[in-house]
This record gives structure tokens, C-alpha cells and sequence, in this order.
């Protein structure tokens, strides 16, 4: 029985021969491979989490708000207050990350017999959680700069009509934002050609140049803005993720929610987080001149570096940005492999370890001339 | 815009007319109706789950231990504790609730195209998260005794060839342990139709006469033991649900997971919990006895009842099982109806509340002599 492996059960053809996702947890000295935020939570915030997670837990033997309505009342207030457009509990809907808001979304909206299209390389698990779903998946072009081409973008609309449009912006990996422009005439092209629900997934919008898109949601109900805590609120850990949308979507995945997704515990403690919203938010400025620095540093110790509207960088090009990043590693700084050819993927972090990075890699691009 | 409705939008088919899972959160004195432990945590636990969640929230900024390992590893010294068969972290997975953990492996095992069995009735969430992963449902017999009809059962499995057979047992929501021999025939059967997994459901198990099936698995590979830390630990609240099989069956669903699934809070909580076991079980002891004089009261009034070996009582019968559970509601009493005509569900509470439902219960049983 011990030599049974995944290959002998009965799980799905699909599932065979694949691996799980995820970067790899190396024990590194300076870690910037998941785009985590590099700040610890204010201990104020801390004790706040403290506070109300203890009264939280004198009643964790009875269920959680269902529909955690106080935490989308603060989350609506949020976006209302830094999102330019306002919105209201009705409007919002939050899960255990924005996997699974988008899980939800797709099991929704997508599904077996109906597919999505995302403009690649972007945000991988939005591939990932349509294989889950059995939702077919489409890979939209970009541009050589990594911009949506969108011509080839709104033909393949029209011909292949997918049921969900995902448009990332900023963009994980490459960085850069998608105009607003763009997604408007995405917007216009799914529903000529379905009409289907167009997917603006804003995980890093609070680090961008520019502002959310949270303003097109007035007259386009066909369109949702997810987002997630784990970014701009130093909550990675915490798991919380949320979309803006028509009520109407809101109604809808409500029907596709495990009931009571969302532990009383995670609801009190972003409740506490969002307390602290000011406070977070100036971290996530200190970090954008962090990203603007190293953007520079990188130019100007040769690299190419794509535009970043977010906290992470792209840069390259290598012949072989795997051996690179195992170079990067070899000097104590982990960065991403994201498998785009030629280029990596660098996090933002504190002052102190991006300078260990620039270190690194002015390292690595001395040794690269020598040898080549 | 205000008036688009989900129905306007474009949900998948089998979503149109429905309406979300839940039992209605009434704000009642007496609430017996979704199976809450009523004990509240004991303090020194909520001290403990105070100071692990400080020392996680100042690391919120991270992502959680993607794998759990260490909540993994304390779980199986649990199992093996409590379940009568050794297993280690390599046998255990954890997610959101036992809903995730149903989820997860319905993604793996079932899906489009595949089909799951359950005997009704059941947990019926059983049933939705297999339309929500797009596996197709197949409603299986009881005899009138709600027992599983063996035969009846075999043939359908023999006929159907599911791919994932469900077994609750205790069953939600009519209380009756199913016989180990019963299991081993269902798998025999299932393992001969197709091979299929076998989900044996044990959310209730803490609190049966009989012992867990964990030694089944021994030589088992398709077979899953699903369980929860909501019923017995107290902690509806934490939605946190595991499952031990092969290590295989666990590879398998870190393939469908999302990641990073788990959050450092609920990790942390759920340990805190794990390291007071021993209380929380003698709390379980409190309402094992509860529930059995339930039992005989809800007999001397003169009501039938379902064998309970669950924190919850099946008990009937009534001409019409929805105007007595509002009947009793109008005594200040929630309990559940679960659509099983005749019957209706109520969880043993405090022995306060608990006497507070028999009085109404009396009471409702006079009112329909006098008017009968």
C-alpha cells in the first residue's frame, strides 16, 4: 500500500502528472519571491487583533456571520474613501483570499462547458482555478513590451466568446497597468460578443501610478473588481480577499459560497486591520519610492526592467533567467522564476534588502560581462 | 442598473431560481438548530488563543505555512489519540471547514463528466458542493428506519458506478450511526463498480456510542475519513475541517487546493485547540448524556425518535413538520426542519436550554392532543 501514488487513484485525467502550485519556501536570507509585503503589522494593529480576536473566541462555538455583513460594510468604506466611486455593503463580497473570490466567480459565471479567457503571461492561478472549475481556458496575447495587444485581444473575443474576461492590472508578473481605455474597450468586446463578465483583478492597485478602475463599475454590471488584503494591508497570513461588483453578482456568488466561508476569526481580524487603514497605507507609499528606486538602480546598472504600477519589478533579459535566478539565489536573495522566458520577478523590500538584491545583481551582471 | 437581478446576468443554468445554503439566523432565546456545541470556549483556551494569535499577527505580513504542517501533525497525534489507528502528518489535510475539505476532494475524484452517490437524506451540502464542482448527483436509498438499504444500495452503486460515494455517520440530520459492516460492503461494492473513493463523513463522531472507522484505512487507499473541529472542539466558529487517508489521497487535493488556503490565524487557533483537548472532550461527555435524556423525554411525551449517536436528535412524527417547527419557534425555540417529511432536528444544548425545549416541545404535544 505505501507504494500507492496520486497516478493510482481514480482522480481526475486532467490532474495527472501535475504538480501542486506554488514558489518555493527556501530558508534564504533575504526573500523576495512572493511579493509579499515586507512590513510587519504595526504593534498597535497587533494588539488591536489581540483585542478582538479574544472576544471573538468566547463565542467561536457558534457560527460566523454568514454573509459577514459588518466586515463588508468596513471593506465598502474603504473602497468608497480611496477607490473614487462609492460603494456599499451590497456591492461587496469577501473569501478567503482572492483565489477564492475568484473561485466562487468562475464556479458562477464559468464552469464546465464554459470558458475564460486571461492575456498572458498574468496572474497564473487564473489559469489554475479554471482547470479547477472545469472551466476551459483561453491564453489572450500581449505585446512584446507585455502590454495587452488589444486588437488581437478583441478578435479573440469575437471569435472564441469566452464566458469571463480576466484582465490583471497592475499586471503580476510583468508589473505594469493596463489602461483604463483598454479594459473599457475589453469591457465592450465581451459583451458585443456574449455577453460575458469581465474579471479586473486590482491585487497591487494600491501600489499603482494610477488610479483603481472602481469608477467603471457604475452603468457595467457585467463587471467585477476583485482585490485582496494581502498586499497593501501587510496581510498576506490572513487570507482575505474581495470583489466590488453590481449587487446582482454579489446575489450571484452567494449561491456558489460554501456557507460560512469565512471563520469568525479571519472577519475580526481584518476588521481590526482595516482599523488601521491610514497607518498601512503610508507603508504602501514608502514602498512605491522603494519600487521607483530600484526600477532606477536596475536601469542603470544595465538591466531591461519592465514598468511597474505595482510592488514588484520584472527584469531581465537573461539567455537563461533560470540559471540567473539560481545565481541571484546563491548570493542570499530569493527572487521569481515565473517562467517568463528571459525575464525575473523581484519584490519590493525593505531598503535594506533591496539594497542586498542590487548588490546581488550588479554582482551577477559583473560576472555575466566577464564571462561573456 | 437597480433592477438587474442574478437572473439577468449569466450565471450557469443550474444556479437560475435557486437560493443560497443556510438555516435561517433567527435572533431566538433558545437556538438548538444548526448543531452548535453551546459551550462556550473555556477561558484558559481563550488566553491561549489570544497569545498564539499575537505571535502570528506580527508575522501577517508573510504567507501562512502553505502545507500546515505543524496543525497537520497535531491533528494526527489527535486521530491516533482518539481513533484507534496510528496516522501521521502524511495522512491528514486541512482546509476551510469540512466543506473545503468535500470540496477539494470532489475537484479531485469527481467533476464533470463523474458523478457522486449519498443516501438521503444527508448532509445536504453533500449534494451542493458536488453541483458547485459540476459532479453530478446520484440520491441513494434509506429504509424507512433512515438505515442505509444495503441491497438497494449495492445495486444502485453496482448500476451507477459512481465515482465518489458518500457515507455520513453519524448521519446529519437523522442521528443514526452506520454499521462498520455496512461501510466495508459500500466500499466493496464501490471498489468493484469502477474503483471509486469512498467519503465516510464523521463530523459527528466525538459523540457516538461507537467507535471512529480510521482503522479502515488501513489497506484502504480510496478510502476518506472527513471530520471537523467544529462540533466536538466547539468551534463552529474556526471552520476548520480535515480528512485522514492514504498519503496519496493527500497529494491528490494539494493539486486542487488553492494556495496558501489556510491562514496563519486559523492555524494558529486551531492548535491552541488541539492543545485542550482533554476539556473539550469532557464537554463532549456533557452532551452526550444531554443527549440521551433528550432521547428519553422527547419518548415519554410521546414523540419518535430517531437512534442518535450525533450532538442533534431526529424527532417526529408530524402531519405537518413545517407548522410545528413554527410552533415551537412561537415558544422561543429554534430547531431545525430539514425538509425530511415528519420530522424535525434539534442539537442538545445546555441542560437549561435543553429543558426549555422540552417544555415546548410538551407543550406543542398537548395542544395537538386537545385539537387531535
Amino acid at each position: 500500500m505505501s507504494d500507492v501514488r496520486i497516478d493510482d487513484l481514480p482522480v481526475r485525467d486532467e490532474l495527472r502528472g501535475k504538480s501542486p502550485y506554488g514558489a518555493p519556501q527556501l530558508d534564504v536570507p533575504v526573500r523576495l519571491n512572493t511579493n509579499e509585503n515586507p512590513y510587519p503589522l504595526p504593534e498597535p494593529l497587533v494588539e488591536r487583533i489581540t483585542e478582538r480576536v479574544r472576544e471573538a473566541a468566547r463565542g467561536l462555538n457558534r457560527y460566523p456571520d454568514r454573509d459577514a455583513v459588518e466586515l463588508r460594510t468596513e471593506l465598502a468604506k474603504y473602497l468608497t474613501k480611496t477607490g473614487g466611486h462609492p460603494v456599499g455593503v451590497e456591492n461587496v463580497w469577501a473569501a478567503n483570499g482572492s483565489n477564492e473570490v475568484i473561485q466562487q466567480l468562475l464556479q458562477a459565471f464559468g464552469g464546465p462547458g464554459r470558458t475564460a479567457i486571461g492575456f498572458e503571461p498574468s496572474y497564473s492561478m487564473h489559469a489554475l482555478i479554471a482547470r479547477g472549475t472545469g472551466t476551459g481556458w483561453i491564453s489572450g496575447p500581449r505585446n512584446e513590451d507585455f502590454t495587452i495587444d488589444l486588437a488581437a485581444a478583441e478578435k479573440a473575443i469575437a471569435e472564441r466568446k469566452p464566458d469571463v474576461v480576466f484582465i490583471t492590472t497592475p499586471n503580476n508578473p510583468t508589473g505594469n497597468a493596463v489602461a483604463p481605455e483598454t479594459v473599457l474597450a475589453l469591457y465592450e468586446a465581451a459583451q458585443a460578443a456574449k455577453p460575458s463578465m469581465v474579471i479586473v483583478d486590482e491585487a497591487y492597485i494600491e501600489f499603482s501610478h494610477g488610479a483603481s478602475l472602481l469608477p467603471l463599475l457604475q452603468g457595467r454590471p457585467h463587471l467585477v473588481i476583485s482585490r485582496t488584503m494581502s498586499k497593501a494591508f501587510g496581510a498576506a497570513g490572513l487570507r482575505l480577499g474581495y470583489l466590488a461588483a453590481h449587487p446582482a453578482v454579489v446575489d450571484a456568488v452567494q449561491l456558489v459560497r460554501l456557507p460560512y466561508h469565512l471563520s469568525a476569526i479571519t472577519q475580526v481580524t481584518a476588521l481590526a486591520a482595516l482599523e488601521h487603514t491610514d497607518t498601512l497605507l503610508k507603508y504602501v507609499e514608502q514602498l512605491k519610492s522603494e519600487r521607483d528606486r530600484l526600477v532606477g538602480e536596475l536601469r542603470a546598472i544595465g538591466y531591461d526592467v519592465t514598468e511597474s504600477d505595482a510592488n514588484f519589478i520584472q527584469f531581465g533579459r537573461f539567455a537563461d533567467a533560470h540559471e540567473a535566478w539560481r545565481k541571484i539565489l546563491d548570493r542570499g536573495v530569493l527572487v521569481r522564476d515565473n517562467g517568463v522566458p528571459g525575464w525575473l520577478r523581484v519584490t519590493a523590500g525593505t531598503p535594506a534588502e533591496n539594497d542586498a538584491f542590487l548588490d546581488a545583481v550588479r554582482d551577477l551582471k559583473k560576472e555575466q560581462e566577464q564571462s561573456g
